[in-house]
């Protein structure tokens, strides 16, 4: 079986933030026969994620983790799908399943790979489990989890404590700052346009929400919105607004640190966090992948399951159409331009 | 009773490397009365810490923990001593004392205010508990608590970790680098002089060191002294030795943070970390004081007691003389003079 499969790939490495024009959409085929041991997957839905952009580049810190992206290669992404054809017997067609797989129409992946089979799992019930299909891929995928692992496992939050969530109408900040809130915190959160702030204090239930481009000095606006200092930063940006946000810090405040997006492009200048802020106030800053906590995963995902059930969180997702949007869905990501989780659905 | 008290102050808020010339010694008195609940003390050695320099800039963060010190002020310090005066039930003349006093000859205290009674403690069996008594403010002081927990509660070191230690002929340094070798762990340390870097491997067993000083980079230095990477990083500098044990360090790497004796001054420049670096290894930094582990200083001394009896741990101590010795000895800190915890002995 031969399926036509337009694949993304980047002509060039990627340094800087993106554009459009860093990107292809080639023509390949996928070929799939019924002794090969593989499954076909037909993705319905691509998970859009800042954090690829380091995979882009020709040196970076994700290479420790992560191989490099080379140009005209595949590109690897979670995906939601259907398998079309499986020469397994643990998949048969009709399951819908969730891996990371890639920026492709179709994919195939072989069960017996141990590598492989720790990324993918099938929708439970089939369809989304109850849920729809996209939020396995952003309230109930990545981005939930490092949310969840982020604030409950780094963080540890206590009732009452004071959060902060930068870009926090991004895909993990929006779901960062709602688990605040269920865990008592008192919660505010920085975005980027006045319709984003809205969302957040009208939408999403912060106990506040500025523009942080209206803000000359992050410092003193910190200090305004957290009179008694912050006590958890749910980091995503990076640069100046962690110097503030440590400026701003309580005794053993805890920074969670999962990505820093203005410095994925070196666009914005660095952090130069203080260290003296650092020590004296006995501050933790952390580094972490939700992938840290896969075996807790079942245990999130019940718990995130049953808050959406009640209507207790707000998931938002963007969503554009066809493998010809990822390019510009991808270089909007550095613009500001999404709102919650990115997706791409494909017909 | 009234004896005569010379003290140290500084003569104006202190900025940048201090010098002798910012300090002057006092005259004073120590008036003690039967009836005062007071307790006298007469200081034998006085600690010398680099961290006090915070205390005595206009701002810094250090003020989040600590009051700043105000011109013409007594300076708070660690001492030990004996007592020669006790209006408190507690206290009877001849016991030997280390608290937070000040960089003074004669301190008073009264046993019955809790912040104070806090940090004084009688020295078991007088005269030292069977150790000198200058080991009290060293390697049984907040040094060697310093070291301790930052190594085993921070850092928790697992048998054949690879562990970086800056400034690691220091106070701190010498001995975290020591007890990570008591733990089983690979360990450098680094130092500003060729015969600091011998001290480090002839004298204290590290089982590598080198001169900071003669490394144009860095980075490379240590990618040359780990080639499979750092653990731990046991941090006393800052700057730019803090980027480049980063960029060495392997996942799940942990950074104690302690003193960043480079950034105290403001003489070099700030670290910038590449924080995709602290996601993609999942990196932890976290900043300490060893008096968040108090309830745990009677473990870790038996510990270390034990280490120095069974001749296992090498106490470096550097001794200066007299109350007016004071400023030279504190600048010198800063010029990286001192080998080991700097103490003022008293007549």
């Amino acid at each position: 079986m031969e399926v036509r499969n337009r694949y993304v790939a980047t002509r060039r490495h990627v340094e800087g933030a993106p554009t459009e024009a860093d990107f292809e959409v080639i023509e390949g085929t996928a070929r799939w026969s019924p002794d090969s041991g593989e499954v076909l997957v037909k993705n319905l839905f691509l998970s859009i994620d800042p954090y690829q952009l380091n995979r882009m580049k020709v040196t970076s810190a994700s290479h420790h983790a992560v191989d490099g992206i080379l140009p005209g290669q595949r590109i690897a992404a979670y995906t939601a799908g259907e398998v079309v054809a499986s020469a397994s017997p643990e998949y048969a067609a009709g399951d819908v399943v969730v891996g990371v797989f890639g920026w492709e129409e179709y994919s195939l992946f072989d069960p017996s790979s141990p590598a492989t089979a720790a990324t993918v799992h099938k929708v439970a019930g089939g369809g989304g489990g109850g849920f729809p299909l996209s939020h396995h891929l952003s309230v109930l995928g990545t981005s939930g989890m490092t949310a969840y692992a982020g604030l409950f496992e780094v963080c540890k939050p206590a009732k009452g404590e004071k959060v902060f969530v930068s870009a926090a109408s991004g895909s993990v900040g929006s779901l960062a700052g709602q688990f605040a809130k269920l865990a008592g915190c008192y919660v505010v959160g920085c975005a980027g346009t006045q319709a984003k702030v809205d969302l957040l204090k009208d939408k999403l239930g912060f106990d506040d929400a500025f523009n942080y481009k209206e803000e000359p000095d992050l410092k003193s606006a910190l200090k305004r919105y957290f009179p008694d200092g912050i006590d958890i930063y749910f980091e995503n940006v990076g640069g100046e607004m962690l110097e503030a946000a440590l400026a701003n810090m309580n005794t053993y405040g805890r920074v969670a640190l999962s990505g820093v997006i203005s410095e994925y492009t070196g666009a914005g200048r660095r952090a130069v966090p203080d260290l003296l802020e650092v020590i004296y106030k006995r501050i933790t800053i952390r580094g972490f992948f939700a992938w840290d906590f896969l075996p807790k995963f079942p245990e999130f995902g019940a718990v995130i399951g049953e808050w959406i059930r009640q209507g207790k969180v707000h998931v938002l997702e963007d969503v554009s159409e066809g493998i010809d949007s990822v390019p510009a869905a991808f270089a909007a990501l550095f613009r500001g331009h999404n709102v919650g989780k990115k997706l791409v659905k494909l017909a």
